[in-house]
């Protein structure tokens, strides 16, 4: 089902970014072009902002990682050299800024539950939902870097597996807070009677967990749409599951249609056994697109970009990713010498690929150097229009997590040319849904849906605040 | 030294507000003028920026408390029925978009550092900081609610000394990150050697405390101020030690000179003790002003606020504040039958102000219920800046922190008509001087001075990265 193509289907598209010089292209910040260094600076993201909004981007998506890539070389030099996500500053401090400058677009900021204690973290984002009238997602992370952990004054990380029972956990204490500790009438501002909340329509959350727990009324009123919009794109088995399970929007990542394929099937798959909606998963592949008047002048983009790839910085990224120490491997040596840990593992990502096809690290570098393990669409607006309805017909993803070659140059390229194309072809919209980020996704309401398992904690315990 | 009046020295005004309904004036939500409801809305604190940029306010300062008022009564029911202190949200959120609209305003931000784990807080700050051009300071408070600890899903929070020994770990931790991890020259952006941060130049954050440890590279590039304007308003002894050891600006609070005087004597004594300059310490002191065009005027709209003032709101907020659950005593009963617990105690504040008047629990709430324990400075810009003069001549306080009766009414009544009477007699600035917070403040650098504790962590161990 998953892979049959779904004509004149709506493509969404999504920008990827990250409060940080360069992302997902190591080295690209070194183009004449490129204001990724700019990211400590508001003007930059209210102009991009804008400019997404202007191309009905549905989302700008920020990741975010809570620690420095250094299993390459076993050190953050060479994150450090090559600019690789470090420096970076917090995502979630962008969003309101953005938000005043513009109306519609939505913003997916990324938190990592396993540093971040819930109580505040569910304020801080139901804070984000009412500045923004409701234009935030969360992207839910446990993240993968034992840097992380010891920022935290840990020895190293909990087990991938421990780190989804705590995220299973985490997940009902903000389902609680946000879900079930105050009836959308507890706010009635009465004046008169001089009242500003009525006591009875709010509740403590309750909850005890081996990991997380939580005894308090949430702090915030309901926001529009009280838990923001999932995200998840956890690629492991129990990444799928607790995707599967609470994701309302999925990325996934791989350089071809054959590798993301069987993943979006399990993705529906499990979604539907978890008793949901499979097709109310919307799901992105991550792309990057160049393009140009031509094919020829698209191509000649990109090979003026490819010469600011850094090798050294891509395999910084793919050995945090894998937790495969590149550093201690020849650019000319294939990768199926390199055996990745269990787990994450975005080196199999790439290698799945086309099994028959052998890679060398230096291959993988280049590969990834632009546009982290996604493809490049690469061709005139009409061609990278033809590759994304391909994709879209061969995987049965919704559409494209767009990350940027050179910044913003390659969000500017997609709203000013791409989206055009894409519209004459009646696969893009012509304005904005009215409504919540969560309505302009689903087509739905503001609030998840009865068979989300938030809806669960919609009624907690009927007692007396006490 | 600190009594006497150094005349023609420049008034600091600084607004007090919080990210929540009502703020220190409880039951004022109710006046037909009051937006204080509005905290919801991006609009309202862009608007509220501008208004106090206009007059040249140093700062709006944003309260926090992470959890319930439920010592009234023994639960939340009270503060949510009067609006007092919830719904509230995560004050950091609003900076980006204040700082987007104005250019020389500084921000300061409550955080708990009992509940806040010090890695992410610190890449918090320091992304302000950025993205404020260096205009945000961090109040530095341990909590005072039980019902804080339980959301974090402790039983209670720690003993009051505890925290201060908690705090001070805490401090050298951040100070570790934002002083010590990055030198100044780190980040090179080279883009013909390929180096964007000179590895040699950065360092891990290393300290393993009882309570705090760390073991990272900061994630964030030095920012215009690095570690932000440091505020505290602690009134215990260890508070007051804690204050002295790091404060550059120190909020005080009680009904008259009489009882804030020996209190900034003796923040500026420890500080000495400390080795600091004692009078680089800026001192703030709680009041809300009333105006009008004539004494008479300011008098009549004084008692109309009045009018809404909510009782129980008041002592929702000084149980809170004192530990003391004040709906077991009667509004007539007098507070000397109340003996508040040892640490911080508003209702010492307000009895020590006269010993020899007696004031009942009505007379509490009453005077509570505007601008908090703080004085209401009311009559016409001329009386208000007698008022403001004489205070700053009895007690040595630099300035005032500024709550709002009616919000932001109150606000606006000082920038349009108090400022300009205190620009008239040559107190009062008539342009923002420029560069960061600090530097506006203390007419220094926009770094912390040689002789702050956080410059022993500017030269952390020399070792390489590993």
């Amino acid at each position: 089902m998953t892979g049959r193509p779904k004509p004149k289907r709506e493509i969404r598209l999504n920008a990827f970014s990250m409060n940080a010089v360069g992302h997902q292209s190591p080295g690209l910040w070194r183009h004449p072009r490129d204001r990724s260094a700019e990211f400590n600076r508001l003007g930059y993201w209210m102009e991009l902002a804008k400019t997404l909004e202007a191309g009905l981007f549905d989302g700008l998506f920020l990741a975010d990682v809570l620690g420095a890539y250094d299993v390459y070389g076993g050190s953050p030099d060479a994150a450090l050299r090559h600019g690789t996500q470090i420096p970076s500053n917090d995502p979630s401090l962008l969003v309101p800024a953005m938000a005043a400058a513009t109306t519609h677009l939505g913003f997916g900021v990324t938190s990592n539950l396993s540093y971040e204690p819930a109580f505040p973290f569910a304020r801080r984002m139901s804070t984000l939902d009412h500045l923004t009238d409701g234009r935030v997602g969360w992207n839910v992370v446990t993240g993968y870097l034992d840097s992380a952990a010891r920022a935290a004054g840990l020895a190293r990380q909990r087990g991938h597996d421990e780190r989804y029972a705590v995220a299973e956990e985490y997940m009902d204490v903000v389902y609680s807070l946000w879900e079930g500790s105050w009836d959308d009438d507890a706010v009635v501002r009465d004046r008169a009677r001089g009242v500003f909340t009525e006591p009875s329509r709010v509740r403590p959350a309750r909850y005890r967990g081996a990991h997380v727990s939580v005894d308090a009324v949430h702090l915030s009123q309901p926001s529009p749409q009280r838990t923001p919009v999932l995200y998840q794109a956890g690629s492991s088995p129990a990444g799928r599951v607790f995707a599967a399970r609470h994701a309302e929007c999925v990325f996934v990542s791989g350089p071809s249609a054959r590798a993301i394929a069987p993943r979006v099937a399990d993705i529906r798959r499990l979604a539907a056994e978890a008793g949901r909606d499979p097709a109310a998963i919307t799901i992105f592949a991550l792309a990057t697109v160049v393009t140009g008047p031509t094919d020829a002048a698209a191509e000649a983009k990109l090979a003026d970009y490819r010469r600011y790839v850094s090798h050294e910085g891509a395999l910084t990224l793919m050995s945090g990713w894998t937790g495969v120490d590149f550093s201690s491997y020849g650019l000319d040596q294939t990768v199926t010498h390199v055996r990745t840990e269990a787990g994450r593992s975005a080196m199999e990502n790439i290698t799945r690929a086309d099994p028959s096809r052998v890679w060398t690290v230096r291959e993988v570098a280049e590969h990834v150097g632009v546009g982290g393990v996604g493809p490049v669409f690469v061709g005139a607006p009409s061609t990278v229009a033809d590759l994304m309805e391909s994709w879209i017909a061969a995987t049965g993803v919704d559409g494209f997590n767009l990350a940027a070659a050179v910044a913003p140059e390659s969000f500017e390229d997609v709203a000013e040319h791409v989206v055009p194309e894409l519209q004459r072809r009646g696969r893009y919209k012509r304005a904005y849904a009215p409504g919540t980020l969560r309505e302009k996704l689903t087509g739905g309401g503001p609030r998840l849906p009865a068979r989300h398992p938030a809806a669960g904690f919609r009624t907690l315990p009927v007692e007396a605040v006490e």
